[in-house]
């Protein structure tokens, strides 16, 4: 049996406009994207809640891909939904309604079968319930956490206790700056890292993503595309290829983390080629390593014979 | 001796306002900073115009660096003087003053010695004395050229007519989205490709650089740096670096010119480290060639043995 995967966060019916077109109720959700991404490459167990209304069939896709289900609690009362419209470069978006519905009071409860995951995410949820997880698994190799302002302006000392207990940081630019009140994102970075994660993510959306520890950088530029449908659930996907792939390879050593970047980013940018989970819900596992190899070809340069 | 390499531009004197200090009619100009940080790698002969007020002592220290100011002449009038403030981030600046003086009636003459130049830098002037340069030039093996948007818009024409005749077009993302009327900046970049170079560098300010040809897209990121003085002329030390490597190795083949891309880099990185060009006129080739390597480590990755 492979090592357990985990994640804990958001499942939601996403209403999406872009200038390409729109949605009404897809699938959505921090865990959603992240299993739908991470399950290419390692089984992924989901915890989280939907109302009575949710499709069964939404959760059914996600079956389909491998994706463990057991955390799923269904409760009475209407799914979180989530609704936004992009502007015409996609560079930022509006959110139109954020109803929580069930989420507003979601409790993570860790099947039994779960709580020996070696790997767990704790995605964007208020930091009291992240650390109450935390207390549910038994011994997890790797924890990475993601938040949002909304938690870092509210809920700031439980963030930084929060801080004292996982691995990673993984979070966008903006965020780390809020965070740590320093516009610098490698300042921010090392900040962050004072308050106890042994390395930080950060997500810079068409810019790439960084991953940072106390000695070294690591930078994944943006995969260059010409078309992008949708930007929603990039960061989630990139984290479920991230973390997927250390799952894969229980390797947790700096080399095969960078690795782990790139295989985030690849699927982060396979998710914005279309709306919603589209096209990471057919994605194969050989596209990805292709992806993979094309950022390698667009980044690699070598060295003359004098250096 | 060495092939010739020829930079045609503006020389000016700077008076720059960032949160960190100020300076005042300081050595400056897109020649400059092309000039001293192509000095590092190979001869610049150097092509501009100062006024009766500009001091020798500035002059001086292009020689110092081995600049060739045969192509520098002196005229009657007021030198080129610029003044800008930064925003507290560096991110965007505002112009307080711009006094063309003699480099507005700048008529760029190339001196005979310099004619035989393989590789040519056209900087931002007027796209008809663009052209003018060209037809001073023997035979050149490579020619790259700036712009701006004051051209985009009063000179288009022209401007279209230039990038029939040039190899590589060297602007920033603004400037490529204005030109081609697309946002994509990949889009951009092949739009660009369509009207003539072989080649489009896009400088993205703190994000990077990016080489285009028709097949491939080459991508380095921006050095991380937790400190940054004075963002002035980084876009022109680039240029510089670019360039004088390029002259430096003979070689123009792609895998050189992503070398190039990342010694460009190497200096954009390390001119915004002080004011003006104080950092690029100490520099030494062995510091340049650390910046190439840490650049290297900051975005290298293995693939796993299964791709």
């Amino acid at each position: 049996m492979s090592v357990g995967l985990v994640v804990v966060g958001s499942i939601a019916l996403d209403s999406v406009i872009t200038p390409f077109g729109e949605t009404a109720d897809a699938l959505g959700g921090a865990a959603v994207f992240f299993a739908m991404a991470g399950a290419v490459l390692h089984p992924v167990q989901v915890v989280g809640v939907v109302g009575s209304d949710f499709p069964e069939a939404h959760l059914e896709k996600l079956a389909a891909r491998g994706v463990d289900l057991a955390g799923v609690e269904r409760q009475q009362g209407e799914s979180f939904r989530w609704k936004a419209r992009y502007s015409y470069d996609l560079n930022s978006r509006e959110t139109l309604e954020t109803r929580l519905g069930v989420f507003a009071h979601f409790q993570p409860r860790i099947p039994a079968k779960f709580r020996d995951a070696k790997f767990v995410f704790l995605g964007n949820i208020d930091p009291a319930l992240q650390l109450n997880v935390l207390d549910q698994v038994k011994q997890p190799t790797l924890v990475a956490c993601d938040t949002m302002n909304y938690w870092i302006q509210g809920k700031r000392d439980l963030l930084l206790e929060l801080l004292r207990h996982i691995d990673i940081l993984m979070v966008n630019d903006s965020e780390a700056r809020e965070l740590s009140g320093d516009w610098n994102i490698y300042r921010a970075a090392h900040w962050i890292l004072g308050r106890g994660p042994k390395m930080v993510v950060i997500k810079q959306g068409d810019h790439g993503a960084l991953l940072v520890d106390p000695e070294t950088i690591f930078k994944v530029p943006a995969y260059p595309l010409q078309d992008v449908f949708d930007p929603t659930g990039a960061g989630d996907a990139f984290a479920g290829g991230f973390m997927a792939y250390v799952a894969r390879t229980g390797d947790v050593t700096f080399p095969n983390l960078r690795r782990a970047m790139v295989y985030g980013s690849a699927m982060g940018s396979l998710a914005v080629e279309a709306f919603g989970v589209q096209r990471l819900e057919q994605v194969t596992l050989k596209e990805v390593r292709g992806r993979v190899k094309a950022f390698r070809d667009l980044v690699h340069f070598s060295l003359d014979g004098e250096e």
